[in-house]
C-alpha cells in the first residue's frame, strides 16, 4: 500500500464528504464496510481527516420485531423531521440480507416517500458479518453521515439479535416499537432490550386496532416502570401511533425533542456521548486483540478437536500451549 | 530458567504426590499459587507428569453467605463422607483473606475435628488476587489431590462474588447453603447463584430455629421450580440440617451419592467434566490473551486518559493506535 498515495485519497474523499458530495459520501461509506484492511484503513484516515462535526447532530436508534412496521413509521417519522429543517440520513437494514428479516422488495419501494427527496440519505446498514462487527461500521457510517451536514441520523435495527446492544451504544435515543399483540404482551421482545430503551411506541393503532393499542400501552407503561431508572434520570415514556394514518407521529417527535432539550441542559446528552466512545473503546480493543489471537491460533478449531477427541485433557496445559503456538 | 533441572525437579515432585506424600503435595499446589511464572509452569509440568488420576473423583462446590455455617457444616458433613471410606481433601475459604470474610480464628480452630485426621487434608484455598485466577489455582489444586490418592474433593466458597461461577464449573456437584432468615427469603444470595446448584440446604435447623427452617425450605422448593431445568435432567432439592445436631447431614449425602451413581450411569458425569474442560479452556486463554495484551498496552490507563481529557474522540482510531502500540 503506498502511504502518500493513501493520503491523497483520503484527502479527496474527505473534501468531497465535507461538501456533502453524495457519491463521494457512498464510496466512502463502501469504504468503511469493506473486507480490505486497506480500505478500512482508508475509511478511518477520510474519517480522521473530517474532524468532528461542528454542528449539533442527533443519532436516534430504532428498533423492533419483524411486522412492528419499521419502515412505515420511519417514513411518516422522518417526513416530519425533514419538515422541521433537520438534514435526514437513514441507515436502514439491509433487506437483501436473510438474517435480518427485512422486506424482501428492496430499498427502492421501502421508504419510497422519503428517497422521493434529494436532501434525505437513505442507507442499507452492513450485513452482521461485517469485519470488526456492524457496530464499527454503523458508527463511522453516522460520523460520515454527520460530516457531510445530515444533521439527523435515524439507525434502523431488527429487535431480535445482539445488534441492538451495539446501537444503543451509539445512538442518542433509542426507541423500542412494538405491536399490541394478543396473549403475553412481553412476549416476543427481550426483555434486555424493553430495559434499554428510552421510550415505547406501540404501532399500527389503525383499523379497529386502537383499543388494543390502549390497552398495551398500560400494559408496557406498569412493566417499564418495574425497570432500573435510567443514567438520565429520564423515565421512558410509551407512545401510541399510527404511521399510516399519520397520528400521535407528531407527539413522538415532541418527546424526543424534549428528551434533546433537557439532555443538552444539564449536560447529560454530551457526558453520554463522551461514555458511549469509552465504552466503545473498550469492546472494539478487546474483539480486535481476540480477533487478532484467532487469526494465528484457530481457538474454534482447537476446541472441535478437543471435543473430537472425548477425553479429559488439561485445560491450563492447553491455554499455555496456545499460546506458545501463538507467539504471544 | 534451567529446563533440565526444572524437570528433573518436576519428576521429583510428581513421584512424592503420586506416593500420596503431603508434605510434597503442599508445596507442589504453593507452586502452582506462586506468582513466579517458572514456580507455575513447574506446577503445570507436575501435573503433566502425574497425569489423569485412575480413580473415581468426586469434587463437590459448597458455597453459601459468611454466617451460614459453611465450616461447621463441612466439618460434620466431611466426617460422614470419610466414615464411608473416602479420602477426603477440603479446599477451604483463606480466614486470613479480608476479602473472604472467613473466620478470624484461623484454619486450626475451624474443622478442628476433621483436621485430627491424619487421612484428611485441609488446605486454605488462594486468595482472589492469584494470578491467572483462583479457578486455575483451585483446579490445579484438585488435580494434585486426586493424583495424592484424595478421592472426594470438596471447594468451599464465599456465596457473594463472582468465585462460584469459577468453582462451579470445575466440581460435579454444586451445594448452596442457606439461612432460614426473617423477611424476603431469597436476599443475600444472587439468583444466579441459586440457579447454578445442584441442592439448597437451610442450615441451623436446631435451637428452636426448625420451623423457620421448613417453611424457608417450602419457600426455596417453590423458587426453584421456576428455574431452568439442569443439563443433567436432575431437579434440584431442598433440604434441611443442623451440622452441631448432626441431624439430616446423611440425607444430604445420601442425595449426593444419588446424584453420583445417576449422572455416571447415563454417562453426564463423565460428560459434564469434559465439557468443563472445554469452557475453562475457551475462558482461560480469553483471559491469558487480554491479560497477555495489557501487559504491553495498559488499556485501563489509555481509558483514563481519555477520561481525563473530557472531549470527544474516535473509539475506533483509539483502537488501531493501541494494536500498533502493542505491536499486535
Amino acid at each position: 500500500m503506498n502511504h502518500s498515495k493513501n493520503s491523497r485519497n483520503a484527502a479527496y474523499y474527505a473534501e468531497g464528504v465535507l461538501r456533502g458530495d453524495i457519491a463521494v459520501l457512498s464510496r466512502a461509506i463502501t469504504l468503511a464496510e469493506s473486507t480490505n484492511t486497506a480500505n478500512r484503513e482508508m475509511a478511518r484516515e477520510i474519517i480522521r481527516r473530517c474532524g468532528p462535526s461542528g454542528k449539533q447532530t442527533f443519532r436516534l436508534g430504532i428498533t423492533g420485531v419483524p411486522g412492528v412496521g419499521k419502515s412505515t413509521f420511519i417514513e411518516t417519522f422522518g417526513l416530519h423531521v425533514r419538515q422541521k429543517g433537520q438534514r435526514l440520513a437513514v441507515l436502514t437494514v439491509d433487506p437483501t440480507s436473510a438474517k435480518s428479516k427485512g422486506s424482501i422488495l428492496g430499498d427502492k419501494t421501502r421508504m419510497q416517500k422519503l428517497s422521493a427527496f434529494e436532501d434525505v440519505y437513505i442507507r442499507p446498514s452492513p450485513s452482521a458479518g461485517a469485519l470488526g462487527g456492524v457496530t464499527r461500521v454503523t458508527y463511522e457510517t453516522i460520523v460520515l453521515c454527520e460530516a457531510a451536514g445530515f444533521d439527523y441520523v435515524i439507525v434502523e435495527t431488527v429487535g431480535v439479535g445482539q445488534s441492538e446492544v451495539g446501537v444503543s451504544r451509539i445512538t442518542d435515543f433509542f426507541l423500542l416499537l412494538m405491536l399490541a399483540g394478543a396473549g403475553d404482551e412481553l412476549q416476543g421482545i427481550k426483555r434486555g432490550i424493553m430495559e434499554m430503551a428510552d421510550a415505547l411506541v406501540i404501532t399500527k393503532a389503525d383499523s379497529g386496532n386502537e383499543k388494543k393499542a390502549a390497552a398495551a400501552r398500560a400494559e408496557y407503561s406498569r412493566a417499564i416502570r418495574l425497570f432500573q431508572p435510567h443514567d438520565s434520570g429520564w423515565q421512558p415514556p410509551v407512545l401510541v401511533c399510527s404511521a399510516l394514518a399519520d397520528t400521535g407521529i407528531s407527539e413522538i417527535d415532541e418527546m424526543i425533542t424534549k428528551f434533546r432539550n433537557l439532555t443538552m441542559k444539564d449536560g447529560f446528552f454530551a457526558e453520554h456521548r463522551r461514555r458511549q466512545q469509552l465504552e466503545i473503546f473498550r469492546e472494539a480493543l478487546r474483539e480486535a486483540v481476540l480477533t487478532g489471537f484467532n487469526d494465528r491460533f484457530n481457538v474454534e478449531e482447537r476446541l472441535r478437536q478437543l471435543d473430537a477427541a472425548r477425553q479429559q485433557f488439561d485445560p491450563y496445559a492447553e491455554v499455555a500451549k496456545a499460546l506458545r503456538a501463538a507467539g504471544f
